[in-house]
């Protein structure tokens, strides 16, 4: 297991402690992690703090040249909010953890010359096979998709 | 001018008064602001609070039902890590300030069936063409725009 997709399933699970959804991420500027997050919409009530955007917002204001140079870790596909803020940044590189309970913007990802490497990894993928069997009311209000019971 | 459009400008021009880049926005749902903010970089150190991103944080928690009978005001034209916001929570209607000093994802939201009016509107262009002259440099960072002196 590559040490930054550990760190970023250790957010995610550091998430789940804390009764959140468990995704977590890391940015890694040259070998060096700038920023770790995991998605905080029930710890903090935050609508916008999936996993990836924690890290960014953790990593701090940085130059354009630091993001360009940066690979960003999330243990699942990212939605098109994460994909839009990796565009924004020009992020060159992102490495997934799975892509088999969400498939997120990779495609889009991809035709703006994002590199996108995703690992199927069984951690993460039962991570969050499990969280949304158990929440999926919760799941579905963090990807913004109408419940059944909203219908 | 429209209401919702004018509280977006006082929201962007609060900004202003705090030291900060002066892009604001409001989300209306059903007639009512459910929420309303501005670009906090400079205030926070945020890399992730842009106006429409601090607008949806101040909304709150929404049923994913709320943001799909919703409209986005901004004064200006969305980014793409606010466009993918827009995307997803299903927010139909976005209404631009101006698109002039900035060209945002505006094609990207429309292909996905959002509709967005822009109103090319003099104080919104006004606001942000002064701001450009004088900070180019934090514009820059805004937007994840490698500055000259960055090269």
């Amino acid at each position: 297991m590559d040490a930054h997709m550990q760190a970023a399933i250790e957010e995610a699970q550091l998430g789940l402690q804390e009764g959140g959804i468990p995704i977590g991420s890391v940015i890694v500027h040259k070998g060096r992690v700038i920023g770790r997050g995991h998605n905080r919409r029930i710890q903090q009530g935050s609508a916008i703090l999936h996993g990836e955007m924690d890290a960014l917002e953790k990593a701090g204001r940085q130059p354009a040249a630091v993001y360009r140079e940066s690979v960003l870790y999330t243990t699942l596909s990212p939605c098109s909010m994460c994909t839009g803020a990796i565009l924004l940044y020009g992020i060159p590189k992102v490495i997934v953890g799975e892509n088999q309970t969400f498939m997120g913007e990779e495609d889009l990802l991809r035709s703006r010359g994002v590199e996108v490497e995703v690992l199927q990894d069984s951690t993460c993928i039962e991570m969050m096979r499990d969280f949304i069997a158990k929440r999926p009311e919760l799941w579905n209000e963090d990807i913004g998709e109408v419940a059944p019971c909203e219908h």
